[in-house]
């Protein structure tokens, strides 16, 4: 089957910087972050603005592609879950999706709070919410 | 910068053949549609059951990446809007990011209710909702 190819439109600066230590949620304490945009796609940012609430996509570039079975918590007593039903980094196609708030856009570069994403994350893509979006 | 290669997990098959006619949220009366999965990805769909609310991330294939400002719904009168402040699927890198019902799970066939995304387009990936999506 044809594969796509995936353009990183810019990076996570973060002080995360091991998967070990990253917050498997935001409620669990992840930090403030920004999100460094290239030059190319500057435009594409116009209307971004501080309070909102936006989804970012990125790629999980430390991910294991070739996982398709997890143990919930790395716990050997329990059965292992397809990816799919798992927020598991560990997946075929590793984009994360992560819900944060803007707190300040200056120029490329776009401060977010409660980011869970690892220092040089490659960014895929930002979406405001929908109504009906969970 | 790396580019990233997605490896399609799946197709939509979908009545929805035209993107003119698509609705452009799920609200907007989107059908019923399978999400068929190719068989080396069986083992990730286990713990996918029917009653769930899922995330299903495609390649929007027909999009324009080209695009980084739209007007809202093509009204010239507007002004053009940065697409990462827009759910247009015309964007550096079309992801298409869906909200669906599973509605039977028939070994790699999936049947879901309310996707907007039109047939035969190829499927990224699957998540669960996370308390605090939106």
């Amino acid at each position: 089957m044809t594969a796509y190819e995936l353009r990183p439109i810019g990076h996570v600066e973060s002080p995360l910087t091991r998967r070990e230590g990253a917050p498997r949620q935001p409620d669990e304490g992840a930090p403030a972050a920004w999100l460094v945009f290239q030059e190319a796609y500057a435009a594409a940012l116009d209307g971004l603005a501080p309070g909102q609430e936006v989804l970012l996509l990125t790629w999980l570039d430390r991910a294991d592609r070739a996982t398709l079975t997890v143990r919930p918590r790395g716990d050997a007593t329990r059965p292992p879950t397809g990816v799919f039903a798992t927020r598991s980094p560990d997946r075929p196609n590793p984009i994360g999706l992560h819900d944060v708030h803007v707190l300040a856009v200056e120029g490329l570069r776009v401060r977010v709070r409660g980011l869970e994403a690892l220092d040089g994350t490659p960014i895929l893509d930002v979406k405001p919410h929908l109504t009906g979006d969970r």
